[in-house]
C-alpha cells in the first residue's frame, strides 16, 4: 500500500515514539479507543507542537494563545498525549484513566475536562468549523483591538482533520466561508490516509480534495510526506507566509503508523492493537519503556513550560505597553476576554424595559427582538451578529451592524444559506472568547444546525440562536417552513434555554436573559405576525425571568378565591389566552393565564414559585401552535392541550390557525369542558 | 449588472413570455411567492420541458419517465407553470390559487399535491440530493433489470439548483457521491445569477463552483448564457454524450428576467413585483393578455400530450417484448414499481418470528436487526441498504449484501461520512419508486440528517432510518455520541413511526412492521449492549404491532387481581423493568409490565386497547433511558419517570446506568414511592 500511495513511513524515533506508546497503551487500557490517528499523526503533532505552536502549558486561558482543534476528536489520545507531555496539568495517571469515569480524559476531547481543549470534538467536521469561528474571530477582534505598533491580538489556529471531516457537509459550509474570509491565519492539516471506518475510502470518497480546496480560494500544499518533520515545518512556513489565505495542508500518512502488522489498514482505526501487535510495536519503533512511563530526556524534549512562560511573558510586556498607549481600549479587551458585561448593563436593561412598556407596541416578535438587538447591541460590542442569508426576514441587522468582509473585521456576518456552518462557526467564535455570537434563519432551519446546538449546551458556551418564523403562522410557504416540532425538541436539548416571547417586553427579557446567561446558550423563537402587547406591573416583568409567571390573574382572585382553571401559552396563543380569559369571565368562568415564555428555566425554580403559579388541582389548558404531547408535563393527563399534531399547510396564516382549531374559542371551550 | 457578468438578456417571445406572465401573475394574486427563478430560468426550463425531457403528462407515474426537480423549489410557479401549459391536471385555476388553503399549488411543490411533482423542495439542498438518489435508483433498477437488448430501465434525472442549495453542505455530501457513482444521467442546471436573499452572493459566496464540481468527477460546462436556447441545447447535448458523469450546466442568467425595472436585483427574489412593474414587465416581454390568459396557439407549441403518449406508447412497446423474454423479470418489476410486497411475506415473517422465539438469544438489538435484515432481505430485493460509514457498528450488511459502485448497481449503499446526504438521497430512492432504502448510523447522527427525516414523513415515504448506539449504552465515546433527547424528538415526527424494541423478537416485528408500512417511514433505534430475551405467547407477539402491550401481567392477574402499578418501558429498559418485577413481587406489590416499543403506533390505537393496556386509575412508573418529560403524556403529573435529563459521561455502560439511577433498584423505589 505505501508504494502505491506513495507515502513514506516514518524515521521512528523517541520523541514522536512517546506519542505512540502513549496512545497505543492508553487505548489497550481502556479496551476502547482509537489509536490509529494519533500514531499516524505523530510526526505532524510534533512538528507542530514542539515547533511552532504558540501556547502555554502554565496558562491555557492566555488570551493571545494559538488555538488548536483536533477535529477527529476519536483520535483524542493524540492531543492528551501532547497536553501532557508539554506540561499541561495533565497527569500520566490521568491518561491512566483514559475513557474512565469523572476522568480527565473521556473517550472524546471535551471542553471544560483537561486543560488545553479548546473545544469538544467527535461529531465529524463540527471541529473544523470551529477552527474557522476561532479564526473569524481573531480576525474581527484584532480589527477592533490592534493598533498602530501593537498587535496585541495576532495568533494562529490549527487543526488537524481526517477523511471523515472532509465528507461531511459542513466541512464545505465551513471552508467555503473560510476562503471567502480570507483567514491567513487558519491552517489545517488534513491526514490523508485512504481510512474510514469501513475500510479503503476509495468506494466513497473520490473527491480531488486539494482541487476542492482551491475552489474555496485557500492555498493548498500538496502531497506532503506526512511522516517527514522537514516536509511537515516547510509547508507550515509556506502557510505563515500566506497572510491572505487559509492553508490546507495535505499530509499522505500510514494510520497508525509504528505498528507492524496493523498500520495502514482500518483494522488499526478505531479497537486497541492488543498485546502481541503492541509488544511488535515497541520493537518496531525502538520503544523500550513499560506502559505509561517516558524517560525524563524525552519529557525535557517536550516540555514548553519555559518556552510558554516566556512568550506569554513577551505578550504581557507588549500589553503594558499597548495599555500605556491605549488604556480605554485594553480595559476593553481585558472585559470582553473575561466575559464580564459592561458595569451599566442592567440598569441600561431596567431603562430599555421601561421605554418598551411606555410604547406598548404590536409588532412581529421578529420586530421586538430586533428593536432589543438595536437597543442592546450599542453597550456590546462583543456582540457578533450574522443570519443564513435570511437578514431582512430574520431582523437581525441594526444600525451599527458592519458587516464582516475579506478586507475588514465587523460585528455582523452575513453566513450563506449554511445553517449548520453558521451555527458551528458562532460555536468557535464563543469558544474563542471575546465575542458573544448572535446567529439566525427560520425555526424550521434549526434542524440543519441541529447537533450544533446541541454542543453549545454541552460545552456550556455564551450563545444565541434567533429563530423567527416560529409556526404556522408563517402562513404561504407551507408545511416546509412551519414549525410544529420544533420548539418542543429544542427544549429537549439539555442545558438549552428556549425563549417563545409573547410580545415586546418578554422579547427584549428574553434577550437580556440570553446575554446574561454565562453557562449555556439560548434559543429565541419569534413570530413572523404581529403579536398584541401586554400591559405588566414591574413585578410581573421582573417574573419573567422566572421563565413563566402569571401574566393576568383569574378576575376572581380579588374576592380571595382560587381560579377556576389556569390557562399556560406561550408566544403568539398569548393572545388567544386572553381572549379566552375575557370570553370566559362573561359567563362567570375565572381564569389564570400564565404566560411561559421559557418553559426550561420556568422548570428550575424552586417548587415554591412553580405552584404558586400552577396551584395543585385546579384544571389546566395549555396553548401553544406546536406539539401538544410536549404540553402534559405541566396538565398532566386530565388537562387538555390545543396545539397541532400534524403537517401545516400552505394559505394564509389567519386561515391555518382556524383551520388547526387553534383559536381563542378552542381555548374557551376546553376551559369549559375542564371546569364542567 | 449584465455587461459586468457578460450575460446576454432574452429574446422574448411567446412560449417563455407564457411562463413569465403566469409566474408573475400567480405571485401578484397571492400576494406572496418567487417571482426571479421562474422568470430567470425561463429559457432553460422552455428548452428542456419542451425539447428533451421524457415525459407524458397524462401518465405522471409513468415508470420509465424522466424524473424533473426544482431544487430551488421557492420557484414553484416555474413547474406549476410548466405543468400547467404542458398538460398535467392543473388547470388555470389552480393557478390562481396559488399558496391558498387546499389548492394543488402550495407555496413550495409539495409531493402528492400537484401530478407531476417529484418531490417536496423548498429546504435548500435536498432536492438536489433527492435527484441523486433517482438517478441512483435509475443505476441500480437498470443494473438489475435490463437485459441485452431490453433497456426497459433508461431515463434521466434533471434538476434546476440555484446558489442557495449551493451554499448548503448537504449538496457537497450528494454530489460527492454522485460523482463517485458516475451517475451519467444525472444533469443539473445552475441558475448562476449571482443574486441570494441577502443581496449580491459576492460577500458571502465566493467558490469557484465549475473546479468544486469538477474535484466532485462531475462533467462541468462552462458559461453558458441562460437566456439563449441554442447554447442551452447543445450543453443538453453534451450532457447526453457523457455516459460516465454526472453533468453540470452553469448557467448565467438575469434573475427576474423580463421585469424591466427589478431584473438582475434582490427585490424580485422573493416578493410580488407589483402592479406597476407587471404592466411594464408586459410590454417589456410583449405579453398583451390579461392575468391567466394564455392564447391557444401557446398552450397548442407547449402541449406535451401527444408526444408523451407516443412516447409511453413506445415504451409500453418495448416493455411488452420484456415481457416475453423474460417474463419473470417483468413480473417482478411491475410488483416492485407498484410497490407491493411478495405474496408470501406474511408468511415468511410468521416463520422467522417463530424462529426467532425458538431460539431466544441474548444479544444486542443492532445484531438482532442485522439477524432480521439477513432474514427478511433475501425475499426483498427492494431493500436498498447503507450505511454513513458505519457498516460495522451498525450492523447493517448481510450475506447477500453488494456494494454499489461506479461500475455496478448493487443493494448496498457505502455512503461515507455523509449522514443528511444519506438520508436525502435515500429519499430520492424511495420517491422513485422500486426500492425500498433502509439507511444507518449512530442515533446521535440522527440529528446531521433530521430535516431528511422530517421530509420522509412529510411526503409519506416508505424508508427505514437505522440507528445504533441509542444511549448511554455505548458507554465510552461519551456525551457527544450518547443520545438523550434524540428519540423523544424523533417521536415528534409528525408521520414518524420511531422503534426502540427491547429483544429479538421485537427488533424482527419492528423491521417487518417498517417494510410493511406504505404511507411514512419508520426509525429503528438498537442497541449498542447486549438485552436479554422476553418470552412471550404467540398473541403477545402479534400484540406488538400495536406498538404497546403487556409484556408481563401483574402477579396477582390470575386471582382476577388489578396490578398494583404499570411500569411502562422500552429497548434495554425492558429488563431493568422485569427485574423490578420479580423484586416487587418478592414483598407483595404486583406490577404490570408494558413494553412500548413504538408509541406513535400505540397512540393510533383504539381508546379501548389503550385503556386496557393501561387501566386508569393505577399508579404508573416509566423507565426509559432519556429524557423524562416525555413520559408525563402516559403516567400524568402524579406518576414516576426515570431517566435522564443531563448530558452523558464517558465511561463503561454499566457505571453510567448507575450513576445516572438508572437501574432496577430506582424502578422498584419509584414503585414503592407510587403504591405509598
Amino acid at each position: 500500500m505505501s508504494s502505491e500511495r506513495n507515502v513514506t513511513l516514518p524515521q521512528f524515533n523517541p520523541i514522536t515514539g512517546a506519542i505512540r506508546a502513549l496512545a497505543m497503551d492508553a487505548v489497550q487500557k481502556a479496551k476502547s479507543g482509537h489509536p490509529g490517528a494519533p500514531m499516524g499523526m505523530a510526526e505532524i503533532a510534533e512538528v507542530l507542537w514542539r515547533h511552532n505552536l504558540k501556547h502555554n502549558p502554565a496558562n491555557p486561558k492566555w488570551a493571545d494563545r494559538d488555538r488548536f482543534v483536533l477535529s477527529n476528536g476519536h483520535g483524542s489520545m493524540l492531543i492528551y498525549a501532547l497536553l501532557h507531555l508539554t506540561g499541561y496539568d495533565l497527569s500520566i495517571d490521568d491518561l491512566k484513566n483514559f475513557r474512565q469515569l469523572h476522568s480527565k480524559t473521556p473517550g472524546h476531547p471535551e471542553y471544560g475536562y483537561a486543560p488545553g481543549i479548546e473545544t469538544t470534538t467527535g461529531p465529524l467536521g463540527q471541529g473544523i468549523t470551529n477552527a474557522v469561528g476561532m479564526a473569524l474571530a481573531e480576525k474581527v477582534l484584532a480589527d477592533e483591538f490592534n493598533q498602530p505598533g501593537h498587535n496585541i491580538v495576532d495568533h494562529r489556529t490549527w487543526v488537524f482533520l481526517g477523511d471523515g471531516c472532509l465528507m461531511e457537509g459542513i466541512s464545505h459550509e465551513a471552508c467555503s466561508l473560510a476562503g471567502t474570509w480570507g483567514l491567513g491565519k487558519l491552517t489545517a492539516f488534513y491526514d490523508d490516509n485512504n481510512i474510514s471506518i469501513d475500510g479503503h475510502v476509495d468506494g466513497w470518497f473520490t473527491d480531488d480534495t486539494p482541487k476542492r480546496f482551491e475552489a474555496y480560494g485557500w492555498q493548498v500544499i500538496r502531497d506532503v510526506q506526512g511522516h517527514d518533520s522537514a516536509a511537515i515545518q516547510a509547508a507550515i512556513e509556506q502557510a505563515k507566509a500566506n497572510t491572505t489565505q487559509p492553508t490546507l495542508i495535505c499530509c499522505k500518512t500510514v494510520i497508525g503508523a509504528g505498528a507492524p502488522n496493523k498500520q495502514g489498514g482500518h483494522d488499526v482505526h478505531g479497537a486497541p492493537l492488543g498485546d502481541a501487535e503492541i509488544a511488535a510495536a515497541r520493537e518496531y519503533i525502538g520503544w523500550n519503556h513499560p506502559p505509561f512511563e517516558v524517560p525524563d530526556n524525552v519529557y525535557a524534549a517536550w516540555n514548553a513550560r519555559e518556552a510558554g512562560a516566556a512568550a506569554e511573558t513577551e505578550w504581557n510586556n507588549r500589553f503594558t505597553a499597548y495599555r500605556s498607549a491605549h488604556p480605554a481600549l485594553a480595559a476593553e479587551f481585558e472585559r470582553r476576554m473575561s466575559g464580564t458585561l459592561p458595569t451599566d448593563w442592567p440598569a441600561h436593561v431596567d431603562a430599555v424595559l421601561a421605554k418598551i412598556a411606555e410604547k406598548g407596541e404590536t409588532i412581529a416578535t421578529r420586530k421586538a427582538s430586533q428593536n432589543a438587538i438595536e437597543a442592546f447591541a450599542p453597550k456590546l460590542p462583543e456582540l457578533l451578529g450574522g443570519s443564513a442569508d435570511l437578514a431582512g426576514s430574520n431582523l437581525t441587522l441594526w444600525s451599527g451592524a458592519k458587516g464582516v468582509s475579506r478586507d475588514t473585521g465587523g460585528n455582523y456576518v452575513y453566513y450563506g444559506v449554511r445553517e449548520f456552518g453558521m451555527a458551528a462557526i458562532a460555536n468557535g467564535a464563543s469558544l474563542h472568547g471575546g465575542l458573544i455570537p448572535y446567529t439566525a434563519t427560520f425555526l424550521m432551519f434549526s434542524e440543519y444546525a441541529r447537533n450544533a446546538l446541541r454542543m453549545a449546551a454541552l460545552m456550556k458556551l455564551r450563545q444565541i440562536f434567533v429563530f423567527t418564523h416560529d409556526s404556522i403562522g408563517l402562513g404561504e410557504d407551507g408545511p416546509t417552513h412551519q414549525p410544529v416540532e420544533q420548539t418542543a425538541t429544542l427544549r429537549y436539548i439539555p442545558n438549552m434555554d428556549v425563549w417563545r416571547p409573547c410580545d415586546t417586553t418578554e422579547s427584549a427579557v428574553a434577550w437580556a436573559h440570553a446575554i446574561e446567561r454565562a453557562d449555556g446558550p439560548s434559543t429565541l423563537c419569534f413570530s413572523r405576525q404581529n403579536l398584541p402587547f401586554q400591559a405588566r406591573s414591574v413585578e410581573q416583568t421582573t417574573a419573567i425571568h422566572h421563565g413563566g409567571y402569571v401574566l393576568s390573574e383569574a378576575g376572581n382572585a380579588s374576592r380571595g378565591d382560587a381560579p377556576h382553571a389556569v390557562i399556560i401559552a406561550t408566544g403568539s396563543e398569548i393572545a388567544l389566552a386572553m381572549a379566552a380569559q375575557k370570553t370566559l369571565a362573561d359567563i362567570g368562568t375565572f381564569v389564570r393565564v400564565v404566560s411561559m415564555p421559557c418553559t426550561n428555566v420556568f422548570d428550575r425554580q424552586d417548587a415554591a414559585y412553580k405552584t404558586a403559579v400552577l396551584p395543585a388541582g385546579i384544571p389546566r389548558v395549555a396553548v401553544e401552535a406546536g406539539v401538544t404531547d410536549f404540553w402534559r408535563k405541566y396538565v398532566g393527563l386530565e388537562g387538555a392541550v390545543i396545539g397541532i399534531d400534524s403537517f401545516g399547510e400552505s394559505a394564509p396564516a389567519g386561515e391555518l390557525f382556524k383551520l388547526f382549531g387553534i383559536t381563542a374559542e378552542a381555548v374557551v371551550d376546553a376551559v369549559r369542558a375542564q371546569v364542567g
